[in-house]
């Protein structure tokens, strides 16, 4: 019996395991000091009075003979995913509904989407990035190019003359971790790479719902996408469902590879290895969904956004360089005299006790950088960048 | 770009279409007369009080921001992965909490469990059986040997001398669709064949809650399977999570394969490709496997094992051959006369208003042979019974 030999070229992720040992020798140490984390890429905000109510609503449903419901549609029930194609109206994106497929998880989708591709392809993969997309192709045996976020770009990689044709194309924006968005005329460049060298672009957009002014929240919004791209997406950072789970993947009619429609494979897949999204949870994403939730969730984005903005604009005062903290829950910051990734986290640990998340753990590139995060309580990151100014004013 | 070209050589899924197909045309012919499903693998009886109590609760939970929930663990929070363990330790069978991991359906994970094994290896599957088994097998390119159940043996496949050697073996038990359940020996035959060609059992267990009497309801009720075994199981049919989703595998620490732990790999999988079940369904089957939860789905059983031996009984009236009905939801009946399962489909419908499933769906020792569930509306079994009592004495 042989495993995937695979698994062995996957690096242990050891970056959120050592933030833990690190962060425990130093309360170790210090016992009475207080820790403010800035790290963590999870929502803390509660959910919307709209989605809970939905969820005891459907709860209360399966409860009763006359209302229970069995087995969902693999890709979910019509009214969730009529739900999602309106909510790409709003845009004027026009996303059919069987084009939606509605799973439990982005990250899901992105690492199974692999199944319907052939072994030993290539992936271009901007760096720094989301590990996930490196783990998974690694898992599946395929070959990886990387192409280089950095300060030149903006950490905003656009193919030119010299990038190699790929098979698979990695984007996510707004990014994680350097909070960096694309605009429509980057985002064409990458259409018009894909096509020339009959690519797939595979959009990560988790974080669309931070996208404020003209930017795009989806790669439909440009023109010639569904030709060549699939877009995962998810209600964990718009709708605070990192805990409760419900996301979805378009794969236009349009798109195919080999003269095969995707749309077809995709949705053989799901209905050979998934089994649908929980109707309670399909009924909260609904309402999460609806001009009610829109609303109340909006209230719970401008929370992370003003955190966002306290951050940002301490950056700005001190002079530090930094993406992101715009359009992003994200600030990715350049760690001030030249220190490694690591040596500031140390440095912001001890002198503020503020816990953030070495850049180094997200690719090469991100050596050098640090990510903060939007995501907590607002005294806790006004308190932690009063903290971290007074640490860094020392410093520089 | 290549896709995975063992897409197109997965048979199309067409018996549920088929169904479908000839039940309309049935009913465009004769619209006043009254169709009874007795085809349905799914669960209809509502969720346990307990369980909607439950889900409620969490709901509300995570509307509140003190007691909030963001990302689970990967593999399911300490409270249900202890609650599983419990299930287990009611028949003395002892599963550690980090040797069980929950998702979000058992489909789902003998779909996935396959990343962690390399390709191109070969699976004995038996025959009848779940089709899973045989697409997700031929979508990751391996090679699929069958074993053949049959009347003989009582739709109990056990291996002998000429089995060839196996990487995986497929057991269900009971069975989908045959409604079979291996005895303690049978099991203790495939574990010595697996231990001896070092093959990994994959034991799909989703029925267990149908099993009466002393036949195992886990493979690790037998000795040695922790060396050679995973087991896949579910809520679905025992606690009616059809559309609710709540699944467990257990991978035990014992189980290597090319000197490598099979629980560390599947973590791994469970980490970088899965984001954990909804807390609010966490919960949800937590209650369900509380002493006061599984009371109540015991009468939901129950019912079902009633509507079984409704069933069997008039079968056995009749003198026509099955197996299941006991210990099993699922009644599998040899088609009198030596029809063919379509013919039979036929026959039964415009005889009798009646749908069932042609055993020929299940593989190539399914023909001749037809599924009745035991899943359905009492009042409606009893008169699905009748009409069939009725239409099966003119035939045979």
């Amino acid at each position: 019996m042989k495993i995937n030999a695979n698994f062995q070229k996957m690096k242990p992720s050891y970056l959120f395991s050592e933030i833990a040992k690190r962060t425990a020798e130093f309360r170790a140490q210090e016992p009475d000091k207080d820790i403010i984390r800035l790290g963590i890429g999870d929502v803390t905000r509660p959910l919307c009075p709209a989605a809970v109510e939905a969820g005891k609503r459907a709860a209360d449903e399966m409860g009763v003979a006359e209302t229970f419901r069995g087995y969902a549609p693999d890709g979910g029930y019509p009214f969730i995913r009529e739900a999602v194609s309106r909510y790409y109206a709003r845009r004027g994106v026009s996303v059919a509904a069987d084009e939606i497929f509605v799973s439990d998880g982005a990250k899901c989708d992105v690492g199974n989407i692999l199944d319907i591709f052939a072994p030993g392809i290539t992936a271009l993969i901007p760096d720094p990035v989301y590990p996930v997309y490196v783990d998974t192709n690694i898992m599946a045996g395929n070959n990886i190019v990387y192409i280089s976020g950095s300060a030149d770009n903006g950490f905003l990689p656009v193919p030119d003359e010299n990038t190699p044709p790929a098979d698979l194309i990695y984007l996510c924006s707004p990014n994680n971790p350097t909070g960096a968005v694309y605009n429509a005329g980057q985002l064409a460049k990458w259409i018009d790479y894909a096509r020339n060298c009959g690519g797939v672009i595979l959009f990560d957009a988790a974080y669309e719902g931070f996208v404020e002014g003209g930017l795009p929240h989806s790669i439909f919004e440009i023109e010639g996408a569904r030709e060549c791209a699939i877009e995962f997406c998810s209600l964990s950072k718009t709708a605070g469902f990192t805990g409760t789970r419900c996301a979805y993947t378009v794969v236009p009619k349009e798109l195919n590879a080999d003269g095969v429609s995707l749309n077809a494979l995709w949705a053989r897949r799901t209905a050979t290895k998934f089994n649908g999204v929980s109707y309670i949870i399909q009924r909260m994403a609904e309402a999460a969904l609806s001009e009610k939730g829109l609303a109340q969730i909006a209230e719970n984005l401008d929370y992370y956004k003003e955190n966002a903005r306290v951050i940002s604009s301490a950056l700005d005062e001190l002079g530090v360089e930094y993406t992101g903290g715009k359009n992003s829950p994200y600030i990715w910051l350049k760690c001030p005299n030249g220190m490694g990734s690591w040596e500031f986290f140390d440095l912001l640990l001890k002198k503020a006790g503020v816990v953030g998340t070495p850049g180094a753990g997200f690719g090469v590139n991100g050596e050098g950088y640090f990510r903060l995060t939007a995501f907590g309580d607002r005294d806790r990151t006004i308190e932690a960048v009063k903290r971290i100014e007074k640490a860094l004013r020392e410093e520089i």
